[in-house]
Formats: C-alpha cells, sequence, structure tokens
C-alpha cells in the first residue's frame, strides 16, 4: 500500500473506484466502437424472477441472469443511450469536480444542450439503477443522492474534509442536541473513535427525540439513529458501517404493525429494488419491538387491524427474510391479536417509562432469546 | 434588571414566561373555585369569522371576539377538563423538569393513570392550540414541537446549554456541510455573531444541497434554510428571530407555482391555523422566485398548470396577503401561462447556473423592484 493510499479518507476511496469502474465502461464501448463492432454491455436482470433471498450474505440478491443491451437492436437504442448518458453524467459531471446531485437534478440535467433524454423522473431513476447494477456500486458511491434525510445522535466522533478549509476535522455526533444530519457528508466520513457498544435504530422522530432527552445514549450506551419510517439508503450504509468496522450490534425499535417490523427487514436483509447492490444490510441487526407481545404485557392503546395489515402480515409469514424463530412468533401473535400499536404509545405509561422500564426489559429479554437461539 | 435576569438565555425566559402564564390559568381557576363560582376562563375565538389580516402587523391575526368556557355548561365541560390537563401537562410535566413532547407525546401522555382524555390526536392538537391561543404564546414556548425538521447552513455561531456538561457552548452552523438539523435546540438558541448578511430560505433539499455545494452561503453572504415544503413552525420562529434580532433581510426561494408562492407567503405572512399566535411571521420577506416570468427568460422545462393550480391561483390574486404589486404582477403572468416549473429546473441549464447566473440576476431585478416601489 504505498502512502498515498494510506492517508485517502474512505469517502476517497470509494469515489476513485466507482470513478475507474465508470471509465472502465466508457472505454469498453470506445473500444468496441473502434473495432468497427456496434457496442454493447452486460447487466444482471433485476427483473423477480432474479432476486432471491441469499443464505450466504443474507440479504435479497440478484442472480445468475444477466441482459445484453447492444446498440445494434434498435430496442436496445433508446436505454443504452441512456446509461452511457447517466455513466458520462456520474463520471465527469459529478466525481470528477467533487459534485453531487439528487435524483432530480440528473433528471433535470438531462435537458440541457442536448434533446430531452427521459419522459419523466421514474424513467431516469430506472436507469440510474441500471447503472449500479452495471458496475456494482451504489449511486452514492458516484454522488447521486436522494432528499431523503435522517439524524443520528451518540457518542462517536467521525472525521471529514472541511468544506472551507479543506483540511480533515472532527466532528462529535452529540454536539447538537437535536441530533445530526445524515446526509452525504456523514455517510462517507471516517470513524475516529466511540465509547458505544451498540445501535439503537429509532422509527419515528418524537421518540428519538425522547430518546435523546432522557440521555438513553448514555444509560445504553448507545449511537441513536432516527430512521423517519422506511430508512433512507444512505443511513443504511451507515447503519451497516457501525456494525462492520466498529462491530457494534444494531437493534431496530419500530412500531408493532407488519410495516414497522419490515422497517427493521429491509435494513437486515435489503429490499427487492436494491437486490444488485451489497453494503447496505445488516444482517445480524435485531428487531426490538414494540411486539404485538409488548401490547398485551404493559396494555398498550392500539387500533384495530385493517384489512391491509392483516394482507401484509401473511405475506411476511411466508417471506424468507422472516425465518428466525422470534420474528416468526410474534407475527402469528398478530395474526391472533389483530391489533398495532405505535412506538409512541409507551408514552401512556409516562414520559420516561421507555427508559426507565421497557428498554432495560427488552435488552433481558433479547439476551435470553440469543441464549435459548431463537434469533 | 438584576444580574440573573442578564445571564439568562433566550430560551431560559421564554421558558419562564410561559410557566407563569400557565400557572396563572390554573391559580386563576382555582381561585374562582374557592369563591364557589364555576371557574371559567376566556379565549380569543379562533373561527374564521375572527380571522382577519392585520395591516398594522401584516399577518393573519385574530379579532376582537372572544369565547368564554364555563365548568358550570356541561357543554363545555369536556373541553374545559381538556384544557387544564394540556396546561398542567405543559407546566408540570415539560416545563417544570426541563422536558419537551411531540404532538403525539401528547396525546398518549393523556391516556396514563386516568381515563382516556382525548378520543383522537387531532382532538389533543385542537386543544393544545386552545392553549397557545389563552396564554398567547406558543406551544413551543411550552416545549411541544412537531415531529417535522428543516435545516440551516451558514456563517452563524449559536449558544447553548450543552446536554452532557450543562455549560454553555458555540455551535458554528457551517461547521456539518450536510447542514444542521433545526430542532427544538437551535430555535431556542442565542445568536453570538453571524458574518452573513441576508438569509435564504429555499424549498427542495436538492436545491439546498446544490447551494451549500456551489459555496452559496460564501458567495452570497447569505444563511443558507431547507423548508422542506411548508415550512416547520420553529423554523418560522428561527427565520423570524435572525430577521429581528440581527437584521437580515430574508428571500424565500421556491418552486414556480401558487403553492411555492405560499410558502412563501406563510412566512411572510402566517396562516389561519396560527393566527392567534405572534412571532412566527417575518413580514419583510422577499419572494424570489422561481417566478412565472424566469419560466419564459430562462426556457425552463415545464408542467402544465392542473384545475387545482389555477384556481389556488385564482385564490391568491385575491387574498389580502397578496396584494404587493411584485406579487400581483407575477400571478397574472401564471394565468397567462398556466404553467409551473420546479426550482431544480434550473439545473437544465447546468448544475452551476443557479449561482453564477439565476441569483445574481435575480438580486439585481429585486433591488431594481425595490426602488420601483413594488415590493
Amino acid at each position: 500500500m504505498s502512502k498515498e493510499t494510506k492517508t485517502k479518507t474512505h469517502a476517497d476511496k470509494v469515489k476513485d473506484k466507482a470513478f475507474k469502474k465508470l471509465v472502465a465502461l466508457g472505454k469498453d464501448v470506445y473500444g468496441q466502437l473502434e473495432e468497427g463492432k456496434y457496442p454493447d454491455f452486460e447487466m444482471p436482470l433485476r427483473a423477480s424472477s432474479n432476486i432471491f433471498y441469499d443464505l450466504k450474505t443474507r440479504q435479497y440478491s440478484v442472480g445468475e441472469k444477466r441482459v445484453r443491451r447492444s446498440a445494434g437492436n434498435v430496442r436496445h437504442l433508446k436505454p443504452f443511450l441512456q446509461t452511457m448518458f447517466v455513466a458520462s453524467f456520474a463520471a465527469r459531471d459529478l466525481l470528477q469536480p467533487g459534485r453531487t446531485s439528487t435524483l432530480r437534478d440528473l433528471y433535470y440535467s438531462s435537458e440541457s444542450a442536448m434533446a430531452k433524454m427521459f419522459n419523466d423522473q421514474s424513467e431516469s431513476d430506472n436507469v440510474i439503477t441500471d447503472v449500479e447494477a452495471i458496475i456494482g456500486m451504489a449511486r452514492e458511491d458516484f454522488n447521486i443522492f436522494p432528499d431523503a434525510r435522517s439524524t443520528i445522535f451518540g457518542d462517536l466522533v467521525v472525521s471529514f474534509q472541511d468544506k472551507k478549509t479543506k483540511q480533515k476535522r472532527e466532528l462529535n455526533l452529540t454536539f447538537n442536541p437535536d441530533g445530526q444530519t445524515i446526509g452525504p457528508t456523514l455517510v462517507k466520513s471516517d470513524f475516529v473513535k466511540t465509547g458505544a457498544d451498540k445501535v439503537i435504530c429509532v422509527e419515528s422522530g418524537g421518540m428519538f427525540q425522547r430518546l435523546i432527552e432522557e440521555d438513553a445514549d448514555e444509560q445504553f450506551n448507545a449511537i441513536l439513529v432516527h430512521l423517519a419510517g422506511q430508512a433512507p439508503r444512505g443511513t443504511r450504509r451507515l447503519i451497516r458501517r457501525m456494525n462492520q468496522e466498529l462491530k457494534l450490534p444494531v437493534y431496530a425499535f419500530v412500531d408493532a404493525d407488519p410495516w414497522g417490523m419490515h422497517i427493521y427487514n429491509v435494513i437486515a436483509s435489503g429490499s427487492a429494488s436494491a437486490a444488485h447492490l451489497t453494503g447496505l444490510t445488516t444482517p445480524d441487526a435485531i428487531w426490538m419491538g414494540l411486539t404485538p407481545t409488548d401490547i398485551t404485557t404493559y396494555d398498550l392503546p392500539t387500533d384495530n387491524f385493517t384489512k391491509g395489515d392483516l394482507n401484509r402480515t401473511v405475506q411476511l409469514i411466508r417471506d424468507p427474510r422472516y425465518q428466525k424463530p422470534y420474528l416468526q412468533e410474534e407475527l402469528k401473535v398478530f395474526m391472533q391479536l389483530k391489533k398495532k400499536a405505535e412506538q409512541q404509545s409507551l408514552t401512556s405509561k409516562s414520559l420516561t417509562f421507555v427508559v426507565d422500564e421497557y428498554l432495560p426489559a427488552k435488552f433481558k429479554e433479547i439476551e435470553k432469546m440469543q441464549r435459548d437461539g431463537k434469533i
């Protein structure tokens, strides 16, 4: 390893890798053109017929089937051009000058100078996903980010290049009591040190703020992550990095309904729409609840299951990502109870019940289930 | 002014004032009980018949009409009890121990120990608004916050009490390139110093990130605020404080459609649902556009007006908050053009067009309109 490589940040390395892969794609196409061929490229098939739960990586993955797009096929010509546009935009307009863009920016950028490249944003979003599949890296790696943001608070010091001074600087994630925004900078930052021994991911902003206020980060020695519903991909990547690089166990604290359980499971096992990517999942993440059993144990305020809730629960029981005993057991309790509760319903006991009673009891329960092999 | 008062933070003073008003409300009710009366209290009528555009404060305001709620009237008994519950919860469970709560937390808290106090959250939200109207202070002043968050970035140093050390600490709002979350702490922080000479409020997250990335804060000497659509009340309060305390002019940079214009106007003139409150509006805030004229000038990608867009534009033309010449002129352009565009459509020129061309031209245009008395 050269000296230069040693001093490169995590962000620099990812960027270099994505840039090389995009340039290689372009060079390959140019090479074919010089040989007098109609250029083509290959990518994994992203259709549901080629998506499965991979027992080895323990995540939703794409299978072996691949598709080829050729400039010599009139039906492929449009997606071929669109793919080249996105790859070139990512390499030349984003990675090289060090800019980022949102999905929407890219859609609008395609209208500059030349003819309209995409009919609507769903078309450009889809081609961006194709480019991910081709180079096997996430769009965030080539500087395309979603708008969605979530927040983090806890004893973790990260470092990144200061925007103004261009020097590396450190940021302690307890600095702002309202939490730090998880944006492009934080997701790609380097981890300097942490005193925490776990990560707790929280579905709702109200509960996140409650936990900060009650010093749950200190009491449970935890880094707190606000998911804001289904976690944005950048947040899922940061969670995985804390699990892999810092060896911190990850817990997901969500509403007691099948949708909350699925917020957990996308963190753990991924989603069909990102099955072509690695680096986003945390297979060992643990679902804390609220469980339907918690609803009964603590006599929490509930709402009745809708038909949609019931159908979703039936789906999850069959889903390969939900085969662990503790998940199956609780899905069955949902089927019997036919009731759901929000995590904030714990407030009905008292504002501090969640830290005084619920979480301490829950961590003991999880330890026992781990000893019993249910998790 | 005593020494103690001098060293109190902005946050402390607001909290003290709200606490005193809530306690006074309770004492008044107890006093009436001791006199052997059925207790009652008075509040401004919040119905639309009593809401008008106040030319003096230049905001939507409640009028002179007041309502009285008496515990001696069976029809008032339920709201009377609910109001006392919220006032007591705010004073005793939030302000006194220094806790905050979300609207949802308060709803759930009402189910603890005693009987169910509210049928649903809309009922408790409504009573919280009543308490605001009674004491003439916003729910944030008695520590009830919404979930919604927006973000800020720019050369402003604020100070607040550190959560861990309990010492005052300073935070420069350029610290995190992803922006700082505008949560309870930031909204109530003290302003230490700023090198900026204006505030630019931005509707979309994509444009906010673009402006940070292109160093718009330095180029335009501006503090950037991400509104995330309709600005949360805490954000509106912070914008007003920057305008009043730091004497910074405020610009709103929004999508070119009647909904974007209204995001601007709620910042400037307030909304019917908060007409009973002061301290949230910035009457001198300026709408930057995108204007419908910009759409034509820069030949931007557009969408056609829907029937809803058209109806909304007709409403705004008649709205007393839209009577300034430059607003009326552009509303009429909307009626002719019948097209709308997002602020991110500027990206169709280039990623840097907004800072290289659009904003410099816009600031000149605004100066001219100010000289011509159109703003």
